[in-house]
């Protein structure tokens, strides 16, 4: 099953993306959806209203999750390629719902970066509160996963010993298209999928979510030892070799380059970088 | 003006706070009056209901904030007396909302840790959304000031590079009792006021506000640099020196000890520690 947010009628909707039609699915986004106990059976049962997908837009795939919990180094040939040992626990920080935007809008370059870098990852959406969850309920909690591209302005991210304020700018941060299910991914909730990045056609991160050295079963276990997961959070599950800072010569985004971030059989971020304030 | 989130007939109510009568303001919490327009006269012109203060319990002052931002080091005196230079930018990280309790509510200690430590902040609470604000905008988009103790795990603070982890405990933060707005403060804004911690009755910190390095109109300029602040955010400014991890011998918050956290002129947070779910 494949669940989405659309922005329809200048409002969003929760539905059920069946091929080329969306099925609404009585929810104003998909945090919402996912809240109800029987999220579920609700949205494999629906069957109207619903729109022709041409031509609608994806909000974020959760607008207001309560945490977007994102790992750091978690790919175990770059860790190594990196000349570090594998790490005992996993790295963690966070990204605030603000930075969140959907899976084809713009991404507005912030003035104030000289280094604004990609990060494609593969993230978890939780679909069951959870806290010190034992690997069957971690397993049971997670309701499916998404792409996100965890955007982030180096210069800013090293200002300080904490990467937060890299991490974090306003609507940077493309999370979608589609939750899916882990029924239908190869290897179910600690899938192994394709997952890669592009810059104007040219591809610049490439590797298999089979290398997570934490599997998003070990994440949920882990973050919710210390706090609470509610439905509709999101954990980044970090990212692959190959972003702009670690390139040589460095590379990093300017306006009017477009950014694919992608995992097969699971969907396409793909957005336009522009000015902030800009016009498209 | 004195406002507060209190918990009356088993739901929370955003009240005014004269003396020992508590005026409801007609919304569930702060966080939701505060994103109201006009919340500054509906808070100064509310009549009623009003409620004896005593024996309300008061919950956590915002009790969804979309943002809690953490300060690092902060204190000038204190930064000098580890030997470190004056940092160009400050050090932030962040909270979730998760963490979060009331004025006088148990402190759950996890078993996981053996380093459970204290930290006393002054935090703004931010009254207007901003982004990019100028000095005039971030003075005039501070609501007031709070207190916050900022409970940390200082193991798991330092098991990986980022210190999320270490802070981000389910229920463990006390934030409040009350907001007090700027105008009711020596210094308004940027206020001077004198800040300590006891645990059980023996001064651990003690310091004035007046050594922020960064004052709290700066960190809402800075903060809203990168990302949007909205009605009921949090910013703690850091904690000043005499933490329990810096102590000879190191000393740490076991069951059964009182913390308290406590500003001139906005109040006091009095914690019990308990043993994760253990009856009080």
């Amino acid at each position: 099953m494949k669940l989405a947010t659309a922005r329809i009628d200048g409002t969003t909707r929760a539905v059920r993306v069946d091929g080329d039609t969306l099925v609404d699915l009585g929810h104003a986004d998909l945090g919402e959806l996912l809240a109800q106990d029987n999220w579920q059976t609700k949205a494999e049962s629906a069957t109207d209203p619903s729109y022709p997908a041409d031509g609608v837009d994806l909000a974020p795939l959760v607008p207001h999750p309560s945490k977007v919990v994102c790992v750091g180094l978690n790919y175990k040939n770059h860790i190594q390629e990196m000349g570090r040992d594998l790490p005992e626990y996993p790295t963690l920080f966070s990204k605030f719902a603000d930075t969140l935007i959907g899976a084809t809008d713009d991404i507005a370059r912030p003035d104030e970066t000289d280094a604004f870098d990609w990060e494609v990852e593969l993230a978890v959406v939780v679909g069951t509160q959870v806290r010190r969850a034992s690997t069957a309920e971690a397993e049971a909690a997670i309701a499916g996963f998404t792409v996100l591209n965890d955007i982030t302005a180096r210069d800013w991210q090293f200002r300080t010993r904490e990467w937060l304020q890299g991490k974090n700018w306003d609507s940077t941060t493309p999370v979608g298209p589609y939750l899916v299910t882990p029924d239908e991914l190869p290897g179910g909730v600690r899938p192994t999928l394709d997952v890669r990045l592009l810059v104007d056609g040219e591809v610049m991160q490439s590797d298999t979510t089979g290398d997570l050295l934490f599997d998003p079963v070990a994440l949920v276990e882990y973050v919710s030892t210390m706090v609470r997961l509610n439905p509709g959070d999101v954990i980044a599950t970090g990212t692959p070799g190959g972003v702009g800072h670690a390139r040589k010569p460095e590379r990093y985004l300017v306006g009017g380059e477009t950014v694919v971030a992608e995992i097969d059989g699971i969907g396409r971020l793909e957005n336009l970088v522009v000015k902030e304030g800009a016009a498209r």
